[in-house]
Parts: C-alpha cells; structure tokens; sequence
C-alpha cells in the first residue's frame, strides 16, 4: 500500500505551494519568467522576547533541491488537476535549478532581517522553491532555536531528545537533528540515527514496568538484559522504595535512575541522598517530564545528571515556526520592494558581516547592499554568507552537522552574556542597514 | 541522490523511539513479551482553557501501521548501532501486527480521558506501535482542534489553507488534511492535492508583482492568463490604487482581490465601497495575514468573502501538540495503572458513549472498564468506538476523510453553545467516569 508520507519517493516537487506554479505560468506567458532575480530568507523578527535565533535546516534544504523535480506522476498529477498549462508542463518537465545559493551555514546565530539564504536565478526557476526552503528553515531554525536555550541552560549537563511522539513523525526525524545541532547529546529517534547519524538511546517507558508482576520483576528482567549500567525508571509506584529495590537488583555499579513525575528538584535531592546511602554514589540521576529550557535553569543547583526534553523542545518551546520570509529583492540587477505602508521591506541583495571586540564578543551584524558603502572590515569582523550552491550543484566539502554544532557553540560564547539570558529582552547584538 | 526525509520508501518502522525497542529486547527475553496487553490512547487534558478537541489522523495512522515492517534495510541499521540483539531482530524480522485497533473515528470530538484509541495484542506487537501512533495523533489532532475553531468563527465564509512554508515539508502536507477535516474549503498544498484530493488554490504573491515593470503589468499578465475570474493582491503598494487598476485590467467581472496586510477590518470595508462604485458588486474580497480564530471572529461583521490562514492552524494556534498519551492499561485481562502519587492514571480498557438530550444536544461523555457495571444506554446515547482494525487487517469501509468532514460537522452542531465559544473555558461537556 504504501505509507503515503513517504511513498512519493525522491521527488520534493509537489511540496509547494499552487501559486508558486500558477505565477510561473502567467511569467512564462508574458515572458518575464526569465527575467534575473535575486530571493533572499530573512526574518522580520525574533519570536518575542528572544535574544537570538539559530540558523538550521540549510543542508536539508539542499537536499530537498537537488530532488525537486518534476517527474511523469508530478507532472500528471498537475494536468488532471489543471494547475497549469501544457507551456508550463513542459517547462517544468525540464526543471533543475541552475541558479547560485550562498547562505548563512548552519549552526551561525541570525538576527531580524539577517540575509540566512539568498537565492539567484531567473524568477521562474527560483520561484517554484519558495514553500520548500521556508518549510524547511522555518521548521528547523525553531527546533535549534529552542534547543540552544535548553543546551544553555543545562550548563553542560546532557539532555536527551524524545519528543518524537509529540510531533509529527517526520517532523520528529528533523527535530532530532536540529536539537542535536544546538548542543543536544542523543536523541530518542532511530529515523534520525539512521539519517543523520545521531546517537540513540532508550532504555523503557511505564507500561514496561506495569507489564511485569512487580518493580523488582522488571528491573531484574532489564538488568537481566541491558546490564547493570543501564538506566531504571523508579517512579512508577513510589520512588523510595523503587530506588531501594533498583539498587538490590543491579548493585550500586547501577548505572543511572530516571525520575518522570512529581517536582524532580526536591525528588533528585532525595535520591541522590538515598543513592548515596546506598553505596551507589556513581549512580546517576536523569529526569524527565515537561521540562523546558526554565525548568532545566531551575534544575542547576540540584544533584541531575541529564534532562530528557520531549515536548517544549520539538514544538520550539512556544515558538513553533521561525517566521521567515522568502523575498524578492531584486530583479534585473535592480533593488525591487514592496512600496505599501503596511508591511514594508528594504530592496537589493544583501551581504553581512558581524563586529566582535578584540575579545571575541559580537558588537553588531552589520548588513549592506550593492547601493551602499561597502563597510570596511576589521580584524574582528567576519563575513556571514558562505557559498552553499554554484550553478545549480552543490558546493562541494560544506560544513558537517558536527561542524555545525561546534559553530553555534562558538557563536554563543561570543554573545555579551546578557544575551544568554532566558528572560525576554531585545536582539543580543542590534542589527545595522548601511 | 534522494531527499532524505522521503528516502526510505514504504517502511515507517524506524519513526520509532529507541526505548520500545529495547524494552521489546528485555520482554521477549523474560518470556512477558506474549502477554495479552491492551494500550490506550488519551489526553489527560485539553491543551489551556480548550473546551473540545477533535480527533484527527486515525487513517494516516492505520496507512503506517500497514507500513510498519522491518526491512533488512531496518534490521541493519539496527544491528549495526546494536540497538537490539539478534533473537529481537529474527522477532522484527517477522513483525507484522495481528491485533485488533479500535477508536473514535476522525471528525469525532474528544474529552479529557476519552478512550481515544484501543490497541489490543501481544506486549511486544502493540508497544512497538507507540512513537509513531502518537505522532500521527498529536499532530493531526493539534491541527484539527486549531482549524475547527477557525471555521467556526468563519461562519461558513470559506477558509483556504495556507501555511505550508510555516512548518516542517511533510507536517504541511499532514496539516492541510486536518484542516480540510475541520471545515476549510481548500488548501495551498499540492501534495496534500495529490494525496487526500483535497481542492488546492493559489494566484500569485508579492514576488509576481515586483517582478513587472508596474503593477499595472503584473495584473494585466495575471488577467490574460488566468482570467478576470481571478484574484488581484491589491496591497503591493497603495491598495486604493491597486484596486482602481484591477477594476480597470479585469473589467467589474474581477473575481476577487486579495489584502494581505494592514488592518484588513477597515481595509476591507473601503476595498467594497470602492469596488461598488466601480461596479464590481461581485467581487469578492479575501483576506490574509496572520489570521487565527480570534482575528477572523473580529471580522464577522465586516465585507469579507474568504480567509486565507496560514501560521496559526498549522502551528495549532498556540497548541502545537494534543499532549495524547498511549497507556498500558490491561495486562493478562487485568487492569493495571500507575500508582505514583505524581501521575495517576485509570487502569482498566474502556469503552465510551456521549449522552444527549432529545434535543440532540450533547449532555455528557460517558466512561466505564469492564469492572464497572455497563451503563444504560438511552435512545439519544451513542457509542463512540468503532472497530479500525481485527486481526492486523484494516476494517473494510472505514469512513473516508469527506465522511470526518460531515461528522465534525454535526459534532460540533451537538455541543451546547458555550461550548463553542472562543474564550478559555471549560471541556464543553463534562467526562463522567462510571
């Protein structure tokens, strides 16, 4: 049969928007689809109160790129559904985007209206990705951006990702890999360790608990299995006495107990003070249950070891979408923009640096276009853009997810520290038009 | 190449927690993996001050469970990161699920506690179904929960989807489906068009007319290819010109113009005084732009024909996920529940009914386990589980998505009329659980 959300096999073409097609169509027609066009993805804002986005999803962007193409099943589809012309068909019949793509790298922070994707290529061509980047970027860019709070707030302590079930299932794969990204140690998901390599892991939930005649059965049957370095969950009747078995089962080499429910605070202090007692001082403590990045700040001083984070992190902890926009910013080499009072936007492609201190602290993004003064640059400064796609083929030796995971943490002890702070406030650096 | 989030063809079985699999490894190991179990899904509670929630997704789910089959593409990805050992993989190897699924079918309304799901097989078989199940119920349940407020505050005006861009690529096509479930006439989103037949719409966006020399041109392109039966964005630059021009390129037969920014209330209220005077009694004028339930309520009163939604219905309009849980509840024939003091839960596999008036108005959920005594049904009572799957296989003539559609429709008509308000409240009607 077929499962339908992955039975379209490689092609990304239809996961766009109708006029995106039905405005090639009319461009075509009256010839102004060749025209030469400059895109650019930005966001008009933070989400409120936040002090820095982080950019992710751009090498899953380029993947979904190089599938996008119009096959016979797209194609026909299009025509029986009359979307488009027979023109239009065979133009798309023919599509692959040989444009050029430079973009902020993964892991970079962002600012409101930072250039994280500028698109060139003639308006039909780079028109048609519009809904698929900002799908990608807008999904991804929220997860990372999120996840980076939590990452900081726990200090370096490990959090695991297991929101999987509270998303959907192939947002959940994504998830993954931007939490993973923004500092996260493991995930919960195996899609995602198979796509990106990501490590899992798991041990049980509840029902294996319940399954079994009593907490002393289960922990021996996982002991049994997994080892006494395995994790036992102890809070399904009452967590003394499940900490008190769990040690008499695996011994104090026990490696580590997790905690679901109740205020984990006072609960891991009682642990740890139990575990202690019992000899089983390397044991560690892991909670779980609606954590989010305040709850884990709230955690700092008590005796955790790791936080599993499901929710808050996969629906981007109340910032579910990143709310970037796809533009047209120039055409025919010349700046265009909208003119309405309403929702204006600055014309001409972009280019961007960021100011740091001697010390390495970020003072500014400065962003300019053709029209200005091109900024002189400092010692400090460095250039935002990286070249992504040349002629329609991607930049060969891009950065890694690794090597995006070790952008964002550079970029983050680069931040004045109060741009670290989970509170609401302004943009950590402002951003500066020339 | 192959775009990675589609790549792996038909099998779903990976969008799988790490945890049910190892807890499968320690449950076929100690022999309790062939116990008799049943898992139930439900939300302990409405996402804040929510008085109804609608189920959404349980055909997408029964597609993936069809789906779920481990692969020795699966199988090696799990013995090469040593997931599982190899007595759990012959045991995946020959996985296909035997039992039986029940649940309220889609378009039904739910409550906190409601029995929305019933899975009933072997431990091993049902707890590996769990991740991927509540994926598909939570998103699509968010969703749907989100746009059923939406199109009630719309009145019977029209709602286009359109929020694609803000949310993961195939989250987007997911959504669509539950918003067109919930009452929208149609969707921006051609997979969503190829997939579940839903109606896809678009024209063009500000990109179609900053790419011409005036806007002027832009319409005239629009007009000649796609007809005056067409809908003109007025708002690129100043809307009272724009319309003026629109009249003028596609004559008082304009099908529609589209405000996409401003304060569309007033906006829309002079855009109809003026498309009188110019003779365009006919057209219509819709409306877009961050809109979510309570900006299209404020606009009952106002000149509009249809809303485009984008951000809010497929970021659940401030909730993102249905927070449903998936509960062992009967091992061996027998209840069994949590008895943490932090997280209680009701053991025992349940089954549900809704009381009505005479009237047909919905008076209350009903719900009881087999220790309870059955209650007695009246003539206006009805039951809400239906029979999904039996034996592994999918029941025959499960109601279609055009089938959800009606029965939400007639749902909602049942609820006493608070609780179709849009302000925090209370669940509709209340759960009493026999």
């Amino acid at each position: 049969m077929g499962f339908p959300e992955a039975a379209t096999g490689a092609s990304t073409a239809l996961l766009t928007d109708h006029y995106e097609l039905t405005m090639l169509a009319s461009a075509l027609s009256d010839g102004t689809a060749d025209r030469p066009c400059v895109f650019e993805v930005f966001a008009r804002r933070l989400p409120d109160g936040r002090r820095y986005g982080v950019v992710a999803g751009t090498g899953r962007v380029l993947d979904a790129i190089a599938d996008f193409r119009f096959t016979d099943a797209e194609l026909s589809q299009l025509e029986a559904t009359a979307v488009v012309d027979d023109a239009t068909l065979s133009w798309l019949a023919d599509y692959s985007f040989s444009g050029n793509i430079d973009g902020y790298a993964e892991g970079e922070l962002y600012f409101p209206g930072s250039p994280i994707l500028t698109v060139t290529g003639s308006f039909g061509e780079a028109v048609v990705l519009e809904t698929l980047i900002l799908s990608i970027l807008n999904h991804d860019s929220a997860i990372a951006s999120a996840a980076a709070r939590m990452s900081g707030a726990a200090h370096g302590r490990p959090i695991i990702e297991m929101g999987g079930r509270r998303t959907h299932e192939y947002a959940a794969v994504a998830a993954a890999r931007a939490a993973y990204l923004a500092g996260f140690a493991t995930t919960s998901n195996l899609e995602a360790g198979r796509r990106y390599g990501i490590p899992t892991r798991g041990t049980v939930a509840h029902a294996f608990m319940l399954l079994h005649d009593s907490e002393e059965a289960a922990f021996r049957a996982q002991v049994d299995k997994m080892g006494a370095d395995t994790t036992l969950l102890v809070d399904t009747y009452d967590i003394t006495k499940g900490i008190e078995t769990a040690v008499r089962v695996a011994g104090p080499e026990l490696g580590a107990i997790r905690i679901d429910s109740g205020d984990v605070g006072p609960l891991a202090r009682k642990a740890r003070e139990q575990l202690d007692s019992l000899g089983a001082k390397d044991t560690r403590i892991v909670v779980s249950g609606d954590l989010d990045e305040h709850a884990i700040a709230a955690l700092r001083a008590e005796p955790v070891d790791a936080y599993g984070v499901g929710t808050s992190v996969v629906t981007g902890s109340g910032a579910p979408t990143a709310g970037m926009v796809y533009k047209l910013v120039e055409v025919d080499g010349k700046p265009v923009a909208k003119r309405s009072a309403h929702k204006e936007s600055r014309g001409g492609r972009k280019s961007a640096l960021r100011r740091h201190r001697e010390t390495g602290t970020a003072v500014e993004e400065v962003i300019w276009t053709a029209a200005s003064a091109v900024p002189e640059r400092g010692p400090n400064d460095h250039e935002l853009q990286i070249p992504l796609v040349r002629d329609g083929r991607t930049v060969d030796d891009l950065p890694t997810l690794d090597d995006a995971r070790q952008r964002l943490r550079r970029a983050l002890v680069s931040l004045p520290w109060e741009g670290l702070k989970l509170s609401h406030g302004e943009p950590a650096i402002p951003t500066v038009f020339v």
